[in-house]
């Protein structure tokens, strides 16, 4: 079988057939539960690691997913690999943990690694980009594909290496105060919307405005801004937006499936024991699932209840969304020409993605096509 | 936060709050990564378990799960707990694990709860049952919803508990001998088929046949059987079925997200120390999230490539999947008036399901409709 990029690779796999062999007589016929008391004979390390968080402790799945992370360590290493967690501006700026994991600060961070396209256009390609792949297909790239091996030799240039932790699903495409029904009605509007996605509703005549969180409800309070764009229902709804837009568009072509990352410096892995690099590597992948489990058990409830109290959904227009992917094509071939590193991973990514799209008209969307036909 | 069922509740959480006070000071401005040796605390036991699974070894994506699991359990232990694993038939028959788990033979098994639906139907939710959640879904059920919740109550009459370990996502509607385009052409076909769905299909006029996978070929060929179903492209290619039936139909309404089940012995659990419990826990989400995302990687391919050696792709037809979520929703009932273990799970999860549904009908559906319609 192949080994997929999950498999850590350092550690010796267990022969099977050896032990087979030798314990065949003693366990065959009843539970071999716990051997007789054996002599110590290995001694766990005692590991202290700090990590930083982009993110504020009021988004609960996204903040929390690093908690997650740290109690599964904490509890397999029976309290001797203790990660101690920080939010966003406890001990650095929230994107500034980048930078705190390259400088050696902190030993790892929890981050979305899009946030760094003003160092790299290529980090983004570790999280999402304008009509990427969905969180399934995203895992079927890094972890069966070459996803994790381009971006792990992407990382060793900054002295990291990345481990997939967490993703929120196809977000909403944001609050807007008035109703937005065709490609005109996004000419001049004032959004809050960054990144690859700020530049391509710029060529759709929005105009982007860049605003930390903590700023959005005021400015679409205000009308300082017309429109914004946040995460999906059980966020959006903590921050209040239905109570100053009424509008809330679906689908966000910008963020099909984001990954979070948690980058870990090179000088603080290579320290670790090999049974505590397991541990990180499994820990990682348990919160990665835990928090996409989470947004879609609880999206559900909260977009309810966002329309119980009026906020009316409104499909993002079709030609908005083809022009969108049109302007996306000329952004990423524009990028594949100066930047090598994208070239690289795009090139692949951009192949996954067809052949994924492809499977996925298939069996996975008459699937869910008929369930949503039928209930 | 509230907790989810993937965090093991056993072991205290680490005091995050303590421990900043005390390493403030010391790991300040830089990378605290090792500290200094100290002496041993603690030395990890030596655990051994026999695994025994229900699949054969050329199913390597799921019967792979389970090498997954160990190893990553072995290595996080550093090889102080190690589990030997059994392919189906090795140390019993494949359907007969969940005895064995049972009665103490083997201290774990991997399985497909719904091949034990002859003990109780009750099984079949903690795998799949026809119109059932999709693989994202069915793990918001199980980590997030009450799902595991209910099934260890459930399992608990069996002294065991289990933890999700795979999914295979949306299969296809299995291999037909002749073109079958409406629901008249269902009538009188003998098609491999089993369980719920076998019952289904009967009311659709088919004739379903009870075969072991490794005596399907030959029916086919023969023409003893005119269709089969089986999993996917990734392995349906490998028992070469569309050397003797031309065409592949898509999906199978039956199982919409499969999962596969870890069981484990309460005898075996309860003698783990908390850290090895930490382990399987861990280990067990990075199998079932690693067995995904292979399947989602490897299948677009192997579709392409029975396509390119004649396959021809079938829809289901509509007809067929409205009459056969009629008949599901009769039998669903049926089983809720005599089975009060089906009763009370299967009313969380319906309730689960239509929740989940409506959600996907706006971001995750409208995303996938426009990546399909673009690419």
């Amino acid at each position: 079988m192949k080994k997929t990029n999950l498999e850590v690779s350092s550690g010796s796999k267990y022969k099977r057939r050896d032990f087979l062999k030798k314990s065949a007589i003693g366990a065959a016929g009843g539970v071999a539960a716990l051997s007789i008391a054996s002599p110590a004979i290995h001694a766990q390390t005692k590991v202290r690691w700090r990590l930083a968080s982009s993110f504020p402790k009021s988004l609960d799945t996204i903040f929390g997913a690093a908690d997650v992370f740290a109690d599964a360590v904490n509890q397999a290493s029976n309290g001797n690999f203790k990660i101690s967690i920080f939010a966003g501006g406890e001990l650095m700026k929230p994107f500034d943990v980048l930078d705190g994991v390259q400088d050696e600060t902190v030993e790892c961070a929890h981050t979305a690694a899009y946030y760094y396209i003003g160092k790299d256009e290529t980090f983004a390609l570790d999280c999402t980009i304008p009509f990427g792949l969905n969180a399934r297909q995203r895992n079927a790239w890094m972890y069966d594909g070459n996803g994790m091996k381009l971006l792990r030799e992407f990382y060793s240039n900054y002295k990291m290496l990345n481990f997939p932790m967490g993703n929120t699903g196809v977000q909403m495409g944001g609050w807007f105060k008035r109703a937005v029904r065709t490609e005109k009605d996004f000419k001049g509007l004032k959004m809050r919307i960054a990144g690859f996605a700020g530049r391509i509703m710029q060529g759709l005549g929005v105009v982007p405005q860049n605003l930390p969180g903590g700023e959005i409800y005021q400015a679409l309070e205000k009308g300082t801004i017309d429109a914004t764009e946040w995460v999906g229902p059980y966020d959006d709804k903590k921050l209040g937006f239905n109570k100053v837009a009424g509008y809330y568009l679906y689908p966000a072509w910008w963020e099909g499936g984001p990954q979070l990352s948690l980058l870990v410096g090179k000088k603080a892995w290579n320290a670790l024991p090999s049974s505590y690099k397991a541990m990180v590597n499994s820990a990682a992948v348990h919160a990665h699932t835990d928090m996409m489990a989470k947004y879609d058990s609880r999206n559900p409830r909260a977009l309810k209840e966002l329309i119980a109290t009026g906020t009316k959904l409104l499909p993002m227009p079709k030609q908005v969304m083809i022009n969108a992917f049109e302007i996306s094509q000329g952004l990423y071939a524009d990028l594949s020409k100066k930047n090598s590193n994208w070239r690289k991973i795009h090139a692949d990514w951009e192949k996954f993605r067809k052949d994924q799209v492809d499977w996925w008209k298939v069996a996975e969307k008459n699937y869910q096509d008929f369930m949503s036909y039928q209930l």
